[in-house]
């Protein structure tokens, strides 16, 4: 592998140009969910062209609604086509998938952004767009290593399999499409932005929503009623007392500097209509972590349980439980041993580039690679180019020497893992 | 004045079927903001039919808002006139001007009504609708009492004045631009709805906002953000153990049986917009009472003073001091000695037609009074059929017996009060 190793970083000092405009035309098509097809067309293009198979389909919700891991927004994806590109190998090899989504969130308020959001701006080393970071940074990593395969003759043993896919952001359903269609192997690997850590382990998440019930009245004789506001208070309290004791469970070493492994974050509260009346309703809306070894349904249980208890501290939630509900997004979690032969050829590989060894850790998001997992019982690692805390902000950007530092990595560990044929 | 307490008496019960009538009339206009015209133009006739001299305009926001106790949430009265009718006096008499609003609320939402809520339906002895206890029903006591008096030729020494104003739930403009225009007398009685209970002393009240800055960051990795809904907690809390503070202040017998004098309610709360994102900024609006012989500028220094010691327990809001605005409607406070001669003469025309001793209290909110006094230096009592625990409501009701027992003994007090030519 040490000739390849050159020849592959010499390859991308080459085709720097060319990687860096691809990621500009696909920041510059504003791919929020609904409007992913310009750019799958011009992921379709560019596979094609670097010698894959390529395949685009529309997910199909009727058949997507069956399966107990769908959570969605929406279950017509017209417009919105998953694109997968195979590229077979010569045989006797381990196969690898390669995931990424194209899907960004919303750009939020306009005025908060430097730039236009999809300006695809390069700076002192930057580029600056939404999603640049959330993942277009990452396929396009994906893509150059693809590439270099191609145009260096280089001929894998295993299949590797490109994911392009929609919907990551609002709950996996373009990734469990993929694995329905039977798109499988042996491994994954998901560029989304880790700083070129690795995270053999991702927290899972899902979002909730707790309605707090109180009693109406004249704000100037308030002691009339019960104000939904005070009692919320107490439930975001009896939250925080929860997040504690779970986190107080998480012994795993991987999460040794994380303050708090899986936090529960109450993101929304609203409540109230009227400054002089009491408020007669409250609704807290959050998002639960989930441990990379949890399931789901044991964390909603859990939340579900923790709630009851409220009664015994507080007479008013005996009366008036609060009411949850688990609503919107959700990503389930994931965790592969550290000691899995990707993770040595990954951690591996990374040395050889970088003359480092990689910080390992776990998620503090979920991934797609939950779903690969949970649906596929595909083993997933995430490492990818660029930092989450840009993701999702105004101003999101990406180190473009990380897209091309993740690119040589991928070749040659996609080279390690599926074998060459010399 | 005995042999007229009958005659009185006799006189509402021939003219009970009249008065519910137009009771009924008046509810079925929804006089919401802006919508005042047509039952001011039915309230002038009615009031130049019983004799008196009647006055209507459109108050003037120019001339308002150079005004120091201008409160409002508009400030052009087009479509929303003020009427005054006036029946002088033979001389030699007390003036007293009776005060009534014709705005009402809105109804909020319909599902919550068994009725209509403009219906003016009667059942068991109630009449329901929007703003038929807050306070149309006062303003038809008012009217009966000016009725008896012209029907059984009763000569007043004293002036009698009849304001029917608009803007009371919005902050007073309506009673400041008739105070404005000269209309004033030695005392004043509204009959906002007190159960027959007599208020010598009212509650003021304001809104205010204070908006509760966080730093936002992924829900994952919440830890890296500071929580707007988290500190927003801590100020809730605060604000509580201001009101505590000012509530141990009031040593007022009238407030003997209030648990909360001068309660300050938070109303409305609202932050975050995200579920998976640490909240940025919570906005809380609350309604503060402010205690009878406070001024507004006293209670808004205090509540200023209370918050900038925020800083002192976190350094977080040393950092992000929590801003605090003043905003939308006020009432302001309004005391009258409860020695007062008008106040005597109340007690014993309620004993003498109900042959009980009147519940004598502190308002719990503030009415137009607060503007007599503060702006026209006219003592003000607050006195009228109807429970303010329907006022605002859905369901909003009055017990129609307390509109002509009101009617009755306002009557026989304005006798009284203004003194009668034998």
């Amino acid at each position: 592998m040490n000739g390849w190793k050159e020849r592959i970083g010499q390859w991308m000092e080459e085709h720097r140009e060319e990687g860096v405009r691809l990621l500009r035309d696909m920041v510059q098509m504003p791919s929020k969910q609904g409007d992913e097809a310009p750019i799958q067309q011009l992921t379709a293009r560019k596979l094609a062209e670097i010698g894959l198979k390529v395949d685009v389909w529309e997910p199909d919700g009727r058949q997507l609604q069956q399966h107990p891991y769908f959570y969605a927004t929406r279950t017509d994806f017209t417009g919105s086509p998953n694109v997968v590109g195979v590229r077979k190998g010569t045989g006797g090899g381990r196969s690898i998938l390669l995931n990424g989504h194209v899907d960004v969130v919303p750009e939020g308020d306009r005025r908060q952004w430097d730039d236009d959001p999809y300006s695809g701006k390069v700076e002192n080393g930057r580029m600056f767009g939404r999603g640049v970071t959330d993942m277009k940074g990452g396929n396009v990593s994906l893509i150059l290593a693809l590439q270099a395969i191609d145009s260096l003759g280089i001929r894998l043993r295993g299949d590797v399999i490109f994911q392009s896919v929609v919907e990551e952001e609002s709950g996996g359903a373009g990734t469990l499409a993929a694995v329905l269609r039977g798109y499988k192997a042996d491994v994954a690997l998901i560029p989304e932005p880790t700083k070129l850590h690795i995270f053999p382990k991702q927290q899972g998440s899902m979002w909730f929503r707790i309605s707090v019930a109180g009693r109406s009245a004249h704000g100037g004789t308030r002691y009339e009623g019960v104000s939904a506001i005070e009692k919320s208070l107490l439930i975001v309290n009896h939250i925080l007392a929860l997040e504690k004791r779970r986190n107080n469970r998480i012994t795993d070493p991987l999460y040794r500097n994380t303050p708090i492994p899986i936090p529960i974050n109450i993101g929304v509260i609203q409540g109230g209509n009227w400054p002089s009346s009491v408020a007669d309703l409250v609704k807290l809306e959050g998002r639960m972590g989930v441990a990379p070894d949890e399931t789901m349904e044991a964390a909603q249980a859990e939340m579900a349980e923790w709630l009851d208890r409220l009664g015994q501290e507080d007479p008013w939630f005996a009366l008036h439980p609060p009411v949850l509900e688990w609503f919107g997004a959700r990503w389930l979690p994931g965790s592969v041993d550290p000691e899995h032969e990707f993770m040595l050829v990954l951690i591996e590989q990374f040395g050889s580039v970088t003359n480092q060894s990689p910080i390992i850790k776990a998620s503090p998001w979920g991934t797609d690679g939950g779903t690969l997992t949970h649906a596929g019982g595909i083993p997933a690692i995430v490492f990818g180019p660029g930092v989450t805390e840009a993701a999702h902000f105004p101003n999101e950007y990406i180190e473009l020497d990380q897209v091309f530092a993740a690119a040589r990595i991928i070749t040659l560990s996609v080279m390690a893992w599926c074998g060459v044929e010399e």
